[in-house]
């Protein structure tokens, strides 16, 4: 029997030519073995595509390669998901062009965003941009592959996923962040330092997670039959001034992509429960001049403003990387990511039982808010299914922020679909870190539509009289 | 048969030494003839109760009086609630002292506010004094009245009833509130602006309510067969800039009680529906650096912030009246005042089917807030009946801001009730115009709570160690 | 202005060769002064909706109209509803040859029913043959006249109101049904039984209102300032033996659409809400062996099982009647009847307000139905709006009975729709009258199917192997 | 660290007395190595607990124990109670007398229950005798062991958990029933008689479970990469006239507590879902003529009645076992009984993650159940945390069903809480099996409650009155 084996499986890959995640993605179904099958790498930048094919293909033959997989670039999203069983989609919404004016332009403003791909002005902008895409995703899906598992890596991560769901209701889609493993990992720190317990797995930290994506929250923590809320709270006290540095590599003081949890650190004090993700996403759905009111005030709470320009720095390093392996003067190196991507595709094909945090339709699994909104919480994956665990009710004064980036959501998503530039505005001019003056936010809400209209409907312009 | 007349009606009137809506409660049950019984004043300040005992049954014997009623001032809420069909309650929680603190100690800090007494730092602060004493009105009524209809005039309205229900989830109480009234006589001077339809009476003008009080929308308005929604538009256009002034009697540079509705209309270019209270109140639920952002924002806007010193110069005036209608040198005047108190009585003692606007707890009248949020929409009053009418949704961005006062009011509450100050600052903080850096906060919050001591339980001194 | 008038106004008449309804129609109409306008009658029979164009027209000028019409029959739907501002549906599915199967069919499985219509195995055949024709009216209205308000009268009511709803969910539709005024006229009876009050106007017993048509309860109900609920007990403490006769013209004994309300009194006894519904209604919705056990069980609790024979007797006569008004041998006698349709036009038209019972989708107006489906409760009329009032909840036990029957109707609509025999079968079985072994209940569905076949469509007999 | 092991562990047991669970539970604890501690045996019999004291202290020393626990039999709920982990209820109400009522006197009106415990007369009856005694443990609950875990195993489970939660909100109370175990052993024989896989564990069966206790749906199946639902089509049909044998041990012909699963087949064919409890439960939840019409009926469809006469028989021999294990004439044998109350003990203390399906209070898991019904789903137990895992929806046609007897279920908590013997009665009359006409219906309530009558507050003799 093959039941512990599963063979010919077709994953479509949106946005293919990725220099980061596909090689990601490569590695670690090199490592599994119960998996083997194709990849149909679809990017609007074939060239990109056909590198990773070929980066892909050298692997199939190696010893140490234990899923054997074929790579093919394809010319069409109805190529990639004709026949697929599963569909992973990353994609860049527009260019670093596009992106600079998202993160930076309303510095000028008094604004600072720490990412800018989620929520404030930045999110805000990269939403419009990437939902006309996803419209297109979606409608292929339906058209295509409407069987197949979506697995989303796109951010901002709950507009993607909720218009998957609106375009095409009975997609079997959901979103996938590594943010609240990272929080994982801080509990790991605090068990090791508090308790001097060491080599924890981040998987055997157990949570009950609940919220948005990127603003998710922990309730419930234990480790074994300890209980972990107590041990973070000891650790706070202990880091809550000088911060806590120890969890990934880098320093935040020379990378722009760690921090020291200090807001982290600040938001349990104030709020009584854990907020799981990155102190960089954290800080941008909360008022504007508390974490982010100027460089000072980031560098007190000792986290990095990722600067566009540093992710220009970054690609340039990926590129060059990529050709390496293409041309075999690098060997690609196989070494599990720690993304979840392929025990959940292996969950979902009945081999093994999996709990994890997804992004998905609210239906009760978050007693307090409404339905339909994107929630991510613990669920359960099996077999062709994917079951949200309840995670319970957010505390009042969590669930106030919580709601206002929803209604904020709900509106982006309506005003861009029924092309209401003025319904739009509203959500601009909501966001808590948007906090202007009326005549400067429409000055800024003009600028950056202006900036990046080569990736926008036309109706974003000709519409652009709002008062 | 007495079935048209109504005899021995009991009204407990809290709150009875009023100087302002006692003496308009008079002069509506004077003029009413279907009913007729006594009013049991209570009140903290007994001789202001004894003054309203003697005006009030001056005009027992008077011809042009219809309804005959005794009025009493009495001992203790004991007293004054054994045996009241009806009771009201409209008090001034603390004094002008306390209210100074609310309305003027946040202008330090940049926060500026028109009203003082339903949201923001003022808001707040009434609140937090208020709620003790609807614990103990509420608890009185459980047990002394549990069958009587409550009406409660105080601000802030929706904390006030919030409490009552809290503490005794049989009560028969709502909440009345003449500002949507205002908001008709407005849509009655478009009418007659943009018309030429004259002598329009304000119950005429049927419209669908729905929100919360003070931040109340109008989504459906019609005259008749004239559907008012495109005439108020053409009303906004014409005077969005220059302000309309004709409604009441003041004018917004002389009167701190006036406006010139120009928020109202910038509200409903913004938003869509028609805001449904006076501009003083709408521009405190809204973030603080748009309307209220310094003394030329809000001359800019065309009306007044109402200074305690006024209601100070006010209450003297009232005073004075007070003495020479004890004394007899003023003579009383039957007028009715527009207020809705004693139809409402009526039509729940079912002399009259009534529809009007109040604030109840929601259980779905308006489909997306929360159950249980004190939501203001229409009502059908009948025999010993409300039967709210379903006002269906409010628009996600309005929802968006309306929930985050929701969300403050529950945490304020269940604050004040548990006695966890730390709880109550994170509402404090959320609030829209408190958008301060937080050691400021911390400084105006403790500053607060300082000046306002006399009227505060214990613990949130001793508690004061928030950080 | 004739804003007290409204002239123009188009109402397009589904089965208007109708020669019950159409005549109460036309009387109402020329009855009302303030509205005139068009009547355009549409009927599969077009010479009966000749008839009345006929019949309608030599109202118009005659001195004692006080409301001008114009009657034209039309030749199709759409030629009805183009223009139309009213659309009433009030049509017969089939002819009388099916409404026997649907009544008589049963009795040789021990199943009697009193009116067939709603519940049962004949309400149950009776949906099947409708729902179609509601999808073609559905769709058409959705073309030609999506603005206009539909007022529908056809049984089974709840279906008919959720198919409009299910093919074109913005539809402005409500069903009006005249059942619960019988029960005001009972409890208007009662009050002059026990209370010795006369002349008591039907619309002055204040009633709360809920449940789902022809199974509807009331929990409140007053006259003026009097509590009718001890009123009611008393009168059926009074008349549960011996029944109460006075309501209506005809005597149970004689006339198969009277009773004496002792199905009405022992369902008070039972369950301590007034069931507001004629008896004959109300004994079809509970278990078979309860009121409907055998002719002899009907005849103890004094109410007629009304024979298709005798609505075929009824029709005869007034066939005749409709030729002796066509010819001008009778002149037509204009007399209001009591129905409601013309009162609620002109509520929607903005001349009054009007608050009254009525079918609609639930949002929440019944708490503990679920959404969507169709229940009865009192609404709002205003202009160009039905606001339903919040009802409040059913009691457990009568909640039960109550859901049984929704659940059934979902499962008759959607089954027709996606052409499920199976699925249909199973809510034949489901009924609490169709109480049969399963051999019994699948021979007679197969039998009534076979009956009716001439107005179903093709699946129901191809797909007949149902095991 | 011993997070591997936990020790000292107290387990208070009620109804500790039992010759049957009791010893099972001995068997699981001394086979699971990683806890130890103190089990409390409270019986209203004090013999029978000091009875398995002994035989579990016999244990304690054996070689061949991996788990050590030493049994105290107490003397009262209190003792008991103090100091608990975790709580196991296990009672008989009343005796086999009472159940013997409960079972056969319904079967002089035609009513024939092949249980009698969960619904229908005899579920009733148990039902208004259990609700007392569990006022009673929930408030001792409450007052002595409010953090324990409850493990509830008694009959009827709906009502027995929905009690203690209306008497202790904050409990944490679950209940536990094999039911579901049984159809997950038939789902392994159908893949092993339809696919040839042996040797499956029923553990590996992944399903979503939805529905009520002894009356719940599967519909997902799994086992690895294998949809059961079409393995299961297949076996159905395969056995559907002749029934299918192997699951257990027993014979449906000579074994009252055995069936050959043709009730559960023709509920497939009719519902489509896998009904998830033996064939003795389903047939007592459906009208009364389809299953259980009479004993051929029965014989029909190949199920036993469960007589009371066996269980006295039964009884016998179980004690006569307990007597032999108390003396030493026979020698306890550990043997893991497939029940998971040891392993849910496990995961509450963190030891593992565990899925399975649970009895709790409905917040949402099934969607379409009301809030607070007592539902069946999976839920995942984790350390002192049982989460729900979302079911999704029960098809109308089984939910109508479904909500008959939730409705039911609240009706007999309400009125036996309030002492209402009207309203309990209309529970009575509902329940699908006891459709009696009237008059037999009450004869049979009055005689049951008079045979019963030991066992039940006084209230229900003296308001017997019921017309």
């Amino acid at each position: 029997m093959s039941m512990e084996k599963m063979s010919n499986i077709t994953i479509a890959y949106i946005g293919g030519g990725s220099r980061g995640w596909a090689l990601g993605l490569m590695s670690d179904l090199a490592a599994e073995e119960a998996l083997c099958g194709t990849v149909k790498l679809y990017d609007i930048d074939k060239d990109a595509a056909i590198c990773n094919e070929i980066i892909g293909n050298k692997l199939y033959d190696r010893i140490d390669t234990k899923g054997k997989w074929r790579y093919k670039a394809v010319d069409s999203l109805k190529e990639s998901l004709t026949g697929a069983d599963f569909v992973i989609i990353s994609i860049l919404p527009g260019t670093f062009n596009e992106m600079k004016s998202d993160v930076h332009a309303p510095e000028k403003y008094g604004i600072y965003q720490s990412v800018g791909d989620t929520v404030g002005p930045g999110g805000f902008m990269r939403a419009i941009r990437t939902i006309p895409m996803y419209v297109e995703i979606a409608t292929a899906i339906k058209n295509f592959a409407p069987e197949a598992w979506v697995i989303n890596y796109t951010n901002p991560m709950s507009l993607c996923v909720k218009t998957l769901y609106e375009v095409f209701p009975e997609i079997k889609a959901f979103g996938c962040c590594h943010e609240v493993f990272g929080t994982q990992k801080v509990l790991a720190c605090a068990l090791k330092d508090i308790r001097g317990i060491e080599n924890i797995k981040r998987e055997d930290i157990k949570i009950n997670v609940l919220g948005i994506n990127h603003f998710t929250w922990i309730d419930r923590a234990s480790y074994k039959n300890i209980d972990l809320i107590p041990v973070y709270e000891e650790f706070v006290q202990k880091y809550y001034e000088v911060g806590f540095d120890g969890v990934d590599d880098g320093h935040w003081m020379n990378d722009t992509f760690a921090c020291a949890n200090r807001v982290k650190f600040d938001l349990y004090k104030k709020f009584g429960l854990i907020a799981a993700a990155g102190d960089r996403h954290l800080a941008e759905f909360m008022p504007g001049n508390w974490y982010l009111k100027d460089k000072k005030t980031v560098k007190r709470w000792m986290f990095g403003l990722t600067t566009v320009d540093s992710r220009i720095e970054d690609l340039k390093k990926r590129l060059e990387k990529s050709r390496r392996l293409v041309s075999g003067q690098d060997e690609f190196i196989i070494n599990q990511t720690g993304e979840e991507g392929v025990r959940q595709i292996k969950a979902l094909l009945g081999l093994e039982d999996l709990v994890t945090n997804v992004n998905l339709p609210n239906k009760g699994q978050v007693k307090n808010i409404k339905d339909g909104a994107i929630v991510e919480t613990n669920a359960l994956f099996r077999k062709d299914s994917i079951a949200p665990i309840m995670a319970g009710e957010l505390p009042d004064h969590i669930l106030s922020i919580v709601n206002r980036h929803i209604s904020n959501q709900e509106t982006v998503l309506k005003s861009t679909l029924s092309e209401n530039v003025k319904m739009a505005y509203t959500a601009f001019i909501n966001d808590p870190l948007a906090n202007l003056e009326r005549k400067a936010s429409l000055e800024l809400f003009k600028k950056m539509i202006e900036n990046t209209k080569e990736y926008l409907p036309e109706f974003w312009l000709s519409d652009l009289c709002v008062k």
